[in-house]
């Protein structure tokens, strides 16, 4: 049973909208879809995500689904056109939206905005699933006139679609994702950039770390532009920080042997440690695991035979990673353990004939 | 049998000293061992890495395998030692020791630098394997002096460990490893650095791309200042290109709605589009894959399970990545097939009551 009762209208039926749609309607909502596409709604619909908008339809709660630089716009429209309802969004951005309808006149007194954290923004009805938000934050940003029975009710809808809420204010909102979502696309897409124009002998040398580090500068430029350009001020406040790095990086290796630069470069450089080892692993925790790197050849099945006798070994495995280079046959699978299972599992894989390519704590 | 014949002696018996001892003494190469640490040195021996030095070994090649500071200084040593020898090393950079070699008056006809793109640079003989550096590159930098004997015999190293030689000039390599090695480290430790003082609350936002751009910011700082400051001319030029790129997002973010801003924006996000396009995939080609996104119980067996399946719908796998949300209690594994299998594996998956989370092409 879903706590989110009543009629629930979704406008924009993309990736998100007709998720949310979907993972409602197969609780029993009434769920209202509606796009200003006529092909993406009937893909949508043919899909489970919902209905068509019928005369009479009266929703206690708008959920607008739609580019960022169309949300204040739409959500304006929907508060107006039903006003016995609270009207969400699930924009990436906070405080423009909240801006632009207060300076639309609007009723913000209904509008409460949610930002669900469910990973790739790719797009269409097609790839939407009930489990997109499954385990993911689903921010809550209330602002003055926001009523308690308003913020339960976005916090049951994310419930009901298996997402944590997470509340805080738009500001707030605004400057976390600038600092874990909109800077490292930037910072991202600046470093893939640097390979457009270089030698096809250098890329070649291209190995993991680059391949991570640039794994999503193939996001989508137009849907980017947007969100950048809603959420410039917090974005333009890390990026300056980092500049400032950057520039010490860049003063400290003009003049390697100077006395001070390579402490410098080495400060940098910890201080990377140091953040990187906050940010939360499996299961919320930042726990370190063990590494079990194993050679796996390249045939169908023989991922699936190590990971079964990782499974006899009575042995969870908390995170997988396959890695494949160029030309080679082989790839190797590295699996991360708790620290207390990695001598039983190295001794199981061992005896079981499997190539161990390193172990790391 | 190896390509590699006489003596072969190791001058560093860490990670990749060791690790190149154990490939070649498998082959029933004579491998000896050196190492300033008696420690590693016994530990190294003890793991089949190769043997102590006696008096009177007369190796034919020499191997140095010591943290790049120290490199040049010991290739020169060691050249001194063994008049008879080729001298090759493995440090990341490549120019600077060749220079410290000629200012030092080495006998560099006698040198011939090597770089085994081996991936991790994490230490210890006790992770050294045979298998560190098959189907990676292994650059090879002939200078001046160098003869074709002396390039082949480096070659038939790099052959004998399972690796694909790459043959550059020093600049070139240096070159290349500054823009897919070091600036990404330095790109990934600077913003890693951003989440070191951030809200906690903020860092619990943190998703699958912050840890994927950050993941290489764990690296050691003492050995990445080593590299960095060794390799500083070549890197210092594409992080000025990269802070180029960087003032540009800040200029058109600090105005965002001013004629052009957005454009610019856009047009560095797609230069990082064509950027990662370059990067080599498996088997050396960038062929794009199609995703399959599976949902997987956090229960010893499930992954097992699901791959046995994939198996059996004789499907093999590019790529595997399994993803964990914070608090979750399932995995998402995205699985890379080649686009023709897609909708064949989606079936037989479906079929198999699995949850598939997303499909993307």
């Amino acid at each position: 049973m879903s706590r989110t009762t009543g009629t629930v209208r979704i406008v924009g039926a993309g990736l998100l909208g007709a998720s949310v749609g979907h993972a409602l309607a197969t609780q029993g909502v009434d769920v209202v879809l509606d796009d200003a596409s006529r092909a993406t709604l009937t893909l949508a619909v043919d899909y489970g995500a919902g209905r068509r908008a019928r005369p009479g339809d009266a929703p206690g709660l708008v959920v607008v689904a739609v580019p960022p630089d169309l949300t204040a716009e739409v959500v304006a429209a929907e508060l107006a056109k039903h006003p016995g309802a609270l009207v969400t969004d699930v924009a990436s951005v906070k405080s423009a939206i909240l801006d632009e309808l207060r300076d639309a006149g609007a009723d913000v007194s209904r509008y409460l905005g949610g930002h669900p954290m469910a990973g790739r923004e790719r797009g269409g009805a097609i790839s939407a699933r009930a489990d997109l938000f499954l385990g993911r934050p689903w921010v809550i940003t209330p602002h003055a006139a926001t009523t308690d029975a308003q913020r339960r009710a976005i916090e049951d809808l994310a419930l009901d679609l298996g997402a944590i809420p997470v509340v805080m204010s738009a500001d707030e909102h605004d400057a976390s994702v600038a600092l874990v979502s909109h800077v490292p696309q930037v910072v991202s897409s600046l470093l893939a950039r640097r390979l457009a124009e270089a030698p096809e002998n250098s890329v070649s040398l291209a190995g993991q770390g680059l391949r991570d580090t640039t794994r999503i500068a193939s996001s989508d430029p137009e849907l980017w532009v947007q969100i950048l350009g809603a959420n410039a001020g917090p974005v333009v406040e890390v990026l300056r920080e980092y500049r400032n790095d950057l520039e010490h990086v860049i003063a400290a290796l003009e003049a390697p042997d100077a006395p001070g630069a390579r402490r410098a470069i080495a400060e940098e450089l910890a201080g990377g440690n140091v953040g990187v080892s906050r940010i939360p692993g499996k299961h919320g925790t930042s726990r370190r695991f063990s590494q079990l790197v194993v050679l796996v050849r390249d045939q169908p099945g023989e991922l699936a035979r190590l990971l079964t006798e990782i499974g006899e070994a009575g042995v969870n495995m908390e995170d997988l990673r396959l890695e494949h280079s160029p030309g080679a046959q082989v790839g190797l699978a590295e699996i991360s353990v708790l620290p207390e299972a990695e001598a039983r599992l190295l001794a199981h894989l061992e005896a079981g004939g499997w190539t161990i390519a390193g172990a790391f704590a």
